[in-house]
């Protein structure tokens, strides 16, 4: 006999943890497309080569790779990005631009494993590449505010900036050389503290306290979010990428405004730059109000160049990714309604009685899910007792029984198993009773 | 600058393939919901150990193997099924039986490559476990019914046999032992005719030609699906296992009358026995009444024990597998109207002008979306020609458009893109208006 396990890193998903993450990823399939986000998908297994570019070390340490029947050098995808790129260099001069897509699916790391960090884990990525225009820039904000909104969070902050803030001021300080040390460095702010950046900016990236006091400014800007942009304007303006990334900005405020986000959902921070050299414009972070400490659940921003590694042709665009299962993890420990322990996605539970003819039950099951209502039948006339406990076990919300004499009355028994009450329906009515019980509050 | 390819026997899917198999996979999930089949995951790296059991040299060989950076031997799932039941063999003490899931993924082998056939593909099945009651065996047959006539098929046919007369007749006729050569020949009957059918199983299965000629008179039985059962009653009815069989099989044809499937949707095939020796019990094909030839897009049956390998609890099912990329390759071939060549989820785009204040087309688009609609803003102010023409390329079928002029009076013009008319609504009734040119015939 084999003993039956998963991988350290990979887990299973049962029924009452795989029904919130379909929930959540078809509210992201829904919202994307509301905004005319186009799904495409990509293989999981790619050339190495592809995946990996000229790959550093640190890349080729995390990355399943092995050789293939064909003695093919492959791997499995680390994210939806890098074969995103591959795939735009291949079908964007068929498909045109600008081009919007989202793709949803599981990527592979073979990372250590903390607390909520997995080997395979899901990603959900939108992007509208091939266009400079604010206006897609914009529309990653509102986005994300819907999407979080349909999530049914009451209580998140989407923190904005843009790089070219940050770009101009290094330039105005005379130290764009050292923008990667200075910006990784700025980063861990929240996590370290004032005292210790400009520490460490001092040392890794040898600007003086001066310069470093003078980056910090930027995060430490306080007030509203037009309080914050008038601050580094009168610090920073004589600085065109300043001006620029200030006037980007503010569109987006403006619009989003117009289109009715809640002023508090969106929060500059003139400090976040995203460790990763790759984003040059806006950029997005998305934060749990009262679960600020698992980090940034959406998160994205603008790039100069999508492609560079597969074609000639310049791709500018913008775009964010949720992390569905660290979203998950805290959706877990906010015992968001969507987690309730129900390990089934049928509302309505049809018994079975040994003296029923074969296929009455699922006569009725019929009707009830002609009316749009999930309904399973009972798989065996077992004990009474023992169907009820599994309806109980599942979350059933409803139980649906019909014995010979309501078989020959062409009715059934309906029980509401949350408050305990019972009525009687006709075949023809049945689908309405069980949907005036569901709807109940 | 590096190639941008994919692997031999590896697609992308750009949108106009993505949004059916989106749809595809969006109406099975809807449809096995309805009948309460939960949905599971489970991981698509696995120990090599546990996938392949004792393993095959002929598994081994189509399989995706390799060291992970913990030098363990893990390899990539090749279906769904022996995932699961790993998983039943972990969970089922906690979870419970009966048990129903559905699982959706991709699947990876590295098989030759012919038409059609890739070496990642989606599998998306579902099953019942737990249970030996024919209710749960009628039910597939509901749910595959069910599932085409939602994919928007009226021409197919649900072929189902039951193992048990196979066996029956095999015992009869005294050739148990040579059950898996003669089913394995028998299989072949619709590709290579009778003569060499009889010709195979005398020479590989070591048959007489009567015994042979005998099993054949299964797949010869004519008529209706009474008629065959009749016919196969009279021939072997003092078989027990025959009895059983056709008993199974008349209730589920019964109950498929009773629940409203048209008789003309089941047809009894008493000569298939899906290859496998795994399944025990009914069996399941569906074939495209157009394209036979592609071979059946949903197949599955009973078996005995599930997860034999992992536990000794014995864990009997019934279920079957939906064959996602024959199935799209059929819709292909078939101009289902699903592939349509659009390439956009939008059913709006709302074009942008110059000389309109950034944040107005988002805001006309929000309005178009809170009526529960698809809208995509164009995200350039570009040349109307320009955008006009990228509507026509992605499928929009509504175009909205607001000058000057409409922003002051609170208006917007609509263009219905397929009947070329052109309407203006306010924006408080924008909604209605756009549901109006849709809802169009």
């Amino acid at each position: 006999m084999i003993e039956p396990r998963t991988l350290k890193g990979f887990r299973d998903y049962p029924p009452a943890l795989m029904i919130p993450r379909e929930r959540v990823l078809q509210t992201a399939r829904e919202v994307y497309r509301s905004f005319g986000f186009a799904p495409i998908d990509t293989p999981a297994l790619e050339y190495a080569e592809v995946l990996l570019g000229k790959g550093g070390e640190e890349s080729d340490r995390l990355v399943y790779r092995f050789k293939d029947h064909g003695d093919r050098d492959v791997a499995l995808r680390f994210d939806l990005t890098v074969p995103f790129a591959r795939f735009a260099a291949q079908a964007i001069p068929q498909l045109g631009t600008p081009f919007k897509r989202y793709a949803m699916g599981p990527v592979w790391r073979g990372e250590n494993t903390a607390a909520g960090r997995y080997r395979e884990f899901w990603q959900c990525d939108f992007d509208t590449i091939g266009t400079l225009s604010n206006s897609a820039d914009v529309e990653v904000v509102l986005v994300i505010h819907e999407l979080f909104s349909k999530l049914g969070f009451d209580g998140f902050t989407i923190r904005v900036n843009n790089r070219l803030i940050l770009n101009g001021v290094l330039a105005s300080l005379g130290i764009v050389d050292k923008s990667v040390p200075v910006l990784r460095t700025l980063d861990k702010l929240l996590k370290i503290g004032r005292e210790k950046v400009i520490d460490e900016m001092t040392r890794e990236a040898g600007v003086t306290v001066e310069q470093a006091a003078a980056v910090l400014t930027l995060a430490e800007s306080e007030g509203t979010n037009s309080d914050k942009l008038g601050h580094v304007e009168r610090l920073f303006g004589s600085e065109p990428q300043v001006v620029q990334g200030i006037k980007r900005l503010r569109e987006l405020l403006a619009v989003a405004d117009v289109v009715g986000v809640p002023e508090a959902r969106i929060r500059l921070d003139l400090s976040i730059a995203r460790g990763l050299d790759y984003y040059t414009g806006t950029i997005y972070e998305t934060f749990l109000d009262v679960l600020p400490g698992i980090g940034s659940v959406c998160s994205g921003g603008r790039y100069d160049n999508l492609a560079g590694l597969y074609t000639k042709q310049i791709l500018p665009g913008v775009g964010a990714s949720l992390g569905v299962d660290r979203l998950l993890t805290a959706m877990e420990e906010l015992k968001h309604p969507w987690l309730a322990g129900v390990s089934t996605p049928a509302e309505v539970l049809v018994l079975q009685l040994p003296e029923v003819p074969a296929g009455y039950a699922q006569r009725i099951a019929a009707l009830v899910r002609a009316a749009g209502i999930n309904v399973e039948v009972y798989p065996e006339a077992a004990k009474l007792g023992k169907q009820f406990q599994y309806a109980e076990k599942r979350g059933h919300a409803v139980a649906v029984i019909a014995g010979s004499q309501e078989v020959e009355a062409c009715k059934a028994n309906i029980k509401d198993l949350k408050a305990r009450t019972e009525t009687t329906a006709a075949l023809a009515e049945l689908g309405d009773a069980v949907h005036r019980i569901l709807r109940a509050p």
